[in-house]
């Protein structure tokens, strides 16, 4: 058994919550934890907690990898487990990226079976999944892929859905035996999802997956030779062939090359719905796609007007709204089927039906260069996390927590200098070979290009502010010179 | 002739651009100035500006005086003119107001001829202004009370109107001569807007007034003897009575305490609606109340939608909606009739039709208690001015710019100390009698209790950013030792 997480969604859908170094699957807006983190979590539940090890993998683009291995580290159970993490050569949707990762599984576990999960999903955990992923685990040992289907509980236009020969019968309280699919279809009309919701053999596409490697990749493979004039079949052959010399050598020039040059494909369109031998199991466990910014209204209750205030902010008459601010004062004022999502240093306000279209305000930023779609504001390291405050010209300022006993990396900036100021707790300072202990209210000056190391080495947090100042304040000015957590790669502290 | 300015207004409909201590006669959204310093030009316009020195008179309340004179203070022109502040003991409106600049200008001129310019307008000057107050001021020398009233250009809802008892005739291309006032009208119903427009005998009332000193006060008594009945007339006689009182003695006790139970009235209410001895001149200068955030559409022309983005927002497919950002990244999207408002701490999004009930967000705000009604980010001070970049728990950050020559008081703080680093030009720093100087990216720490002043004796901007860490923060832990601009009330460096 194998879980395989999809980690590699930008989550532009979900602006300005989510950012390019900061995606859906990272944020905690739903509870305490990150859905990438309830995907690892769900992950654990079904592989035995003792053979767990080298069974997680996490796939990844390169350009997110450091920040969500940081992100994982952070986390007081995931920081200290075994993870691999599978980096995509180049974002090529989820056909390659599971191609790859089945290569991989492949390889070290012929028989291995793989569980492949979204991380970007908020769904149930407990005894009603685990028992959902253990009739579709058995349903994949004779080499189908099996597909988990959510019984509607409306007529839903948002989702896929995926047709079986036959309604299911309850096999317990929420799951039904497995059935054989008999088509994948698009977000339907209201009518016909009404239609579905009534015939009863018509299932959400909640995304998840059961398969095993060598079936996922054969089943790859057999979807071109059935198909050779489907579109999206193109390059099915040579999406494998890259995969599996990639998994042999991950640093295969030619193998990568390859893989670039794939066609961006979900899995659905090249193989799922190509194949026979595919399988549904449905099920009635809480799930959602989190698919736009509407998914924020779970989080609370609304008013006898419709309305939800989500955060900080204040509303005066509006109806059907919802007013989410983490962090400011948002007020609404007699505003009609409107979201307001407020974040630190960008707001998006929309008219709900036009909630989905958040991509186009996402294109329309990228189009200009403009910083608030690419850095969070908020970034977890393995030491703690960094929260920017402020920028201006010539400085930024910003918040650093560091947890009992880490230490950031022994670094130094050629272009800015720093300042440390204590607010709470006590920093161990070294600078250039000296080290000091400072208190609240204490500072101290690090110059340019002086090599430096902040610690906590008592029992209780140790929180600062960092005034950084300099005419070139990019994250890359930084050279890594010990790092406790054997980061390479990274550029951030 | 004396110009007093009544800028005493709270511009809670502003909000949240306008806050306690930045009310909207202190914004300078409309230019790059302030509509206060816009007051102060066109008043010094009809002045002699040779003869100018103590007829300028702004009358202002307590608890906002600091804040406005280090605004005026911080004017490079205004800065250095000679003004007098007149202090109301309680806000109890116009008729209080004016009657107390009304007897302070009779005791030092008893031939005073006054031109009460609201603070918060946002009017023409230039020849046409002048041209209309020449006008005025002749018309005022027989004791009249004379309004302004603009031609209107509209069937215009959102004001109240004069009626004269005849058309006018235009003296010039847009200055008609003064006609007497039949009645003063409250704001009318779309249909009755039309009727006034039609008739062209009605005028809009722009809030303007001029008359002589003694008239002010006259009318004022004998309002109250032809109306002894009309409610708004009920204490007409002890108003002038306190307010000849204090302005013979601003400390008498019991004129005080008068004053502070004078009934909170209108002078339109208490006089002009009541007197025979009015007339109104109309004009067509270009004016405008600034009486809600719609007035920000002034500044740019709508795209073929009806949507203005003004900042540096982003808008996609919204109509008639503004989108107004002084600092962050405002994306709006799909939206209908709504205009939002960004500041650096606090977001409004209103229905545009709800625009006039802003106070209402200000109402449940300071309700809560909540900082984003009372203080704003920044604050101009006599030796430039200052930022607040954020807060947190024990600590807050500021930008602070400080003009070439100028100096903070000598001060010390309780309850924090202060980190001082250097963005932009060099820093003199006085620190319990020891002198330094500080350049970009050097920093300099001033414990608790120390004795410090901050100065610019260089001839370019300085900027540093000031982190003050403590369990107290409040802006009135300063003792202060020594002030070039003789500030003793103020609680701000």
């Amino acid at each position: 058994m194998h879980a395989v997480i999809l980690a590699g969604g930008s989550g532009t859908r979900f602006w300005p919550l989510s950012r390019e170094q900061a995606p859906k699957q990272m944020l905690n807006v739903f509870g305490q934890d990150s859905l990438l983190i309830g995907a690892l979590d769900r992950a654990q539940q079904m592989l035995d907690a003792q053979a767990c090890e080298g069974q997680i993998h996490i796939v990844v683009g390169q350009s997110l990898l450091d920040e969500l291995r940081n992100h994982v580290l952070a986390h007081p159970k995931w920081g200290s487990a075994s993870i691999n993490y599978i980096v995509e050569p180049a974002a090529r949707n989820t056909a390659p990226a599971l191609a790859l990762a089945a290569a991989l599984v492949e390889r070290c576990d012929e028989d291995g079976c793989i569980v492949m999960l979204p991380a970007d999903h908020l769904t149930e955990d407990g005894p009603r999944w685990v028992e959902t992923m253990g009739v579709a685990i058995d349903a994949a040992a004779d080499g189908s892929l099996v597909t988990i289907g959510l019984v509607p509980t409306g007529p839903e236009t948002g989702f896929g859905y995926i047709e079986s020969d036959s309604a299911h019968t309850k096999q317990t309280d929420s799951v039904s035996s497995a059935l054989p699919v008999i088509r994948f279809v698009e977000k339907p009309d209201h009518d016909t999802a009404v239609e579905y919701l009534s015939a009863g053999n018509f299932y959400w596409n909640s995304g998840m997956l059961v398969a095993r490697a060598d079936a996922i990749l054969t089943q790859l493979e057999e979807a071109q030779i059935a198909h050779p004039d489907a579109p999206s079949a193109a390059g099915n052959n040579d999406m494998v062939k890259a995969a599996r010399l990639l998994a042999a050598d991950s640093r295969d020039e030619a193998a990568l090359e390859d893989f670039k040059q794939l066609a961006k494909e979900p899995f659905d369109k090249a193989a799922l719905e190509l194949s026979s031998k595919v399988k549904v199991v449905p099920t009635s466990i809480d799930w959602s796609d989190v698919g736009s910014l509407l998914a924020l209204e779970v989080l609370t209750q609304p008013n006898e007007r419709g309305t939800r205030v989500i955060g900080q902010g204040v509303d005066v008459d509006s109806t059907n709204t919802t007013n989410y601010s983490s962090h400011r004062m948002v007020a609404t004022l007699g505003l009609h089927d409107t979201i307001v999502v407020d974040t630190a240093d960008a707001t998006l306000v929309a008219a709900k039906d036009r909630a989905q279209d958040v991509r186009l305000i996402v294109d329309e930023l990228t189009r200009r260069g403009a910083p608030e779609t690419k850095q969070s504001q908020t970034s977890k390291r393995p030491w703690g996390s960094w929260t920017m405050l402020t920028r201006g010209i010539g400085y930024q300022v910003k918040e650093i927590e560091v947890m009992p006993g880490q230490s950031l990396s022994l670094q130094k900036h050629q272009q800015r200098s720093e300042h440390w100021i204590v607010i709470e707790g006590t920093a161990t300072v070294e600078i250039d070979g000296q080290a000091s202990q400072i208190g609240p209210s204490q500072s101290v000056f690090i110059p340019m290009d002086a090599l430096h190391r902040l610690s906590n080495n008592h029992d209780s947090i140790l929180r600062i502010v960092e005034v950084a100042a300099g005419a070139y304040l990019g994250e890359d000015d930084i050279e890594r010179f010990d790092d406790q957590y054997a980061r390479i790669t990274g550029v951030e502290a």
